[in-house]
């Protein structure tokens, strides 16, 4: 952080700090019971108590702030009872620094063929064994304070984009009936007042009219934060950042912004452009696995001949960390030989790329240099 | 090192630092160009140029003071040309601790399918894309030298447990005449001269007196060390070690002798009293990935039901390293979910119990308590 930076103003553990004036990008510092998040901020996904591949000091020496875990999988194995008799998923995976954890609604997306959908939750026969699992709004929470989730997430339903315009308007009508039901069992609990955050889930898919005024009755619940949902769930690119925008529209200055499950580089950019503060994806470490590594250059694939005999790092500039310290060639013959240690390496890269991008967004908003900054480093990259 | 203890003799860079009085068990010290390593020693197999799942750095954290490569699938994929382009397997893997090649002559049990021999040497059809391979003597060491290899192997010829008498002693003599071969050949090129070693390799089977006139023949071809190769390739338990003794009986006490791919901790220790220093096996590397983990009680199943509320660590005095914070409900949960770390902690744990043991092992040697401590621990751990 430079000196002279004005923190604007705080609510519920939130500050902005800067506002970029050439576009919507904020620059923020959110507080958590295990430490404070500088915004924008890129979170690693670890879906089932572990980001993929990576030991918790890997992802300490690559500067992750805040990881991701996930309400659906770890309530069914190894179950929140267990993880809660561990004392918690941060202790369980030994991660002590924040942790954000998904309600399960996204499921009703990518596990579409297993669940259904009533006025008091979602029903899912277990991927695992085929048992039925019901998610209810307070059910999920009891899992995420059982887990000890720094940030939780309210129970909604994320429609597919080929839902039709009455799917969306019922799918939203549910997730504000959800969320009100929430923000009243959080109340009750007194889990806000233990210090962790909630936060409400805009849904309306492509139609602005139902984002806005979902985004709107969610405001008036007045969560600790708001996450856009049902983004990157089948519809054309060029449709994502304008549903992003509809919403930060209409979302409050104050509270941060999480666009959930979202999305490449340049896309981050685009939403940061847009007002929001946090995101997640599976890209960075799901790519990894299929010998894909990001650089400022864009995407290559390690398993391509021109790596062979390529005695280069991956990428110059990230030469202090582990994976920095080998030869694109020797990464080639791990990832085309099978071995788990290419895997390992493309993952801790990629990741590191994700963060450093962010790590350089905070700065040009900062130095009130991103808009240009950004449009050049999107040039490059896609050029 | 204790002072005191006294340096019995030197010989092409392997010092024996103590003999225990009451059995065959060796203290020794082998030089080599890239660092001096202490026996009795497990090296952890690395065959494509990595240990499985394993950073180098974490090689060092868990004590690994020498690693193995394999001639056969590095010759096959990158290549030694390549491995040499790029500065040799050291600076390849990014290991700078000292590396042991296998010659190939291992995988004429374990590929017998794909190959066929011949006087002049193997003839393998490419695991890979079924090209012809030929590995000759000389051929090799040439890839071992490109390799840059600390230790190399010659070619030898391994026959599987059930071979007949005539097959055994053809490969003897086979084995013989490859390593008159390759002692000239490292003479001629100067490989010896530089500082590599060589060992030669005893074969023989069960046939006491193949193995014996096999190793008294390689004796007097002076190579800087000795392996006992055939052993553990399909043989009852209850004749390994013997095979292990007849040959220590013949080779001389003061250089290195090198049992290849074997074995189970309680093995190691039986071998250590039948005077051998050194030992590789994929054992530990291999049943992590099946969710094994060593411990001083004996092998664990980590997916069994016992340890899902389990919240100690795999072994309390390795609670030092990386995988020691870890509880074993949270590494079953990573196995029993197919998880990556969950195979990189239990490859960290096991690497480390062999490597621990063999330093207990050299502790007991020194203190001239080694039969009895032995002893005791194959005990407890077969209990």
């Amino acid at each position: 952080m430079k000196n002279g930076l004005k923190r604007l103003r705080m609510e519920a553990g939130f500050s902005l700090i800067k506002e970029d004036p050439a576009s919507g990008a904020r620059r923020g510092r959110l507080k958590t019971l295990h430490g404070t998040i500088e915004t924008p901020i890129f979170m690693p996904v670890g879906t089932q108590g572990t980001v993929k591949g990576l030991l918790p000091d890997q992802l300490k020496s690559l500067k992750a702030q805040i990881i991701l875990g996930n309400t659906y999988h770890l309530n069914l194995r190894p179950t929140s009872e267990l993880i809660e008799s561990m004392g918690g998923l941060h202790r369980f995976m030994r991660w002590d620094g924040p942790i954000l954890t998904d309600s399960g609604g996204f499921q009703v997306f990518s596990l579409s063929k297993i669940r259904k959908i009533r006025e008091d939750g979602i029903y899912f026969q277990s991927h695992l064994d085929g048992r039925e699992v019901i998610l209810t709004p307070e059910r999920v929470l009891d899992i995420q304070a059982k887990l000890g989730s720094d940030i939780a997430m309210v129970l909604d339903e994320c429609p597919s984009a080929e839902s039709s315009r009455q799917e969306c308007e019922d799918a939203v009508s549910r997730t504000l009936k959800w969320a009100r039901q929430a923000r009243d069992y959080v109340e009750k609990t007194g889990f806000l007042a233990k210090g962790h955050h909630v936060f409400g889930i805009v849904q309306g898919s492509r139609h602005k009219d139902l984002r806005q005024s979902c985004a709107q009755e969610l405001v008036e619940m007045d969560f600790p934060g708001y996450a856009i949902g049902g983004v990157s769930v089948g519809e054309p690119e060029e449709e994502m950042i304008p549903q992003v925008q509809m919403c930060t529209e209409v979302l409050p200055r104050e509270k941060p912004r999480y666009v959930m499950g979202v999305g490449t580089p340049v896309q981050l950019l685009k939403m940061i452009a847009s007002g929001a503060d946090m995101f997640d994806c599976v890209m960075p470490t799901r790519e990894a696995r299929h010998g894909i590594a990001f650089t400022d250059n864009g995407k290559i694939n390690m398993k391509n001949n021109r790596f062979r005999e390529d005695n280069n790092p991956l990428m110059e500039r990230f030469s202090d960390i582990e994976t920095g310290r080998f030869s694109r060639a020797y990464i080639r013959h791990l990832i085309v030989s099978g071995e788990i240690l290419g895997s390992v390496l493309l993952t801790m890269h990629n990741v590191r790329f994700y963060l450093d991008l962010m790590a350089q967004a905070r700065q040009h908003i900062e130095d009130g240099t991103f808009r240009d900054w950004s449009n050049q480093w999107i040039d490059r990259y896609n050029g």
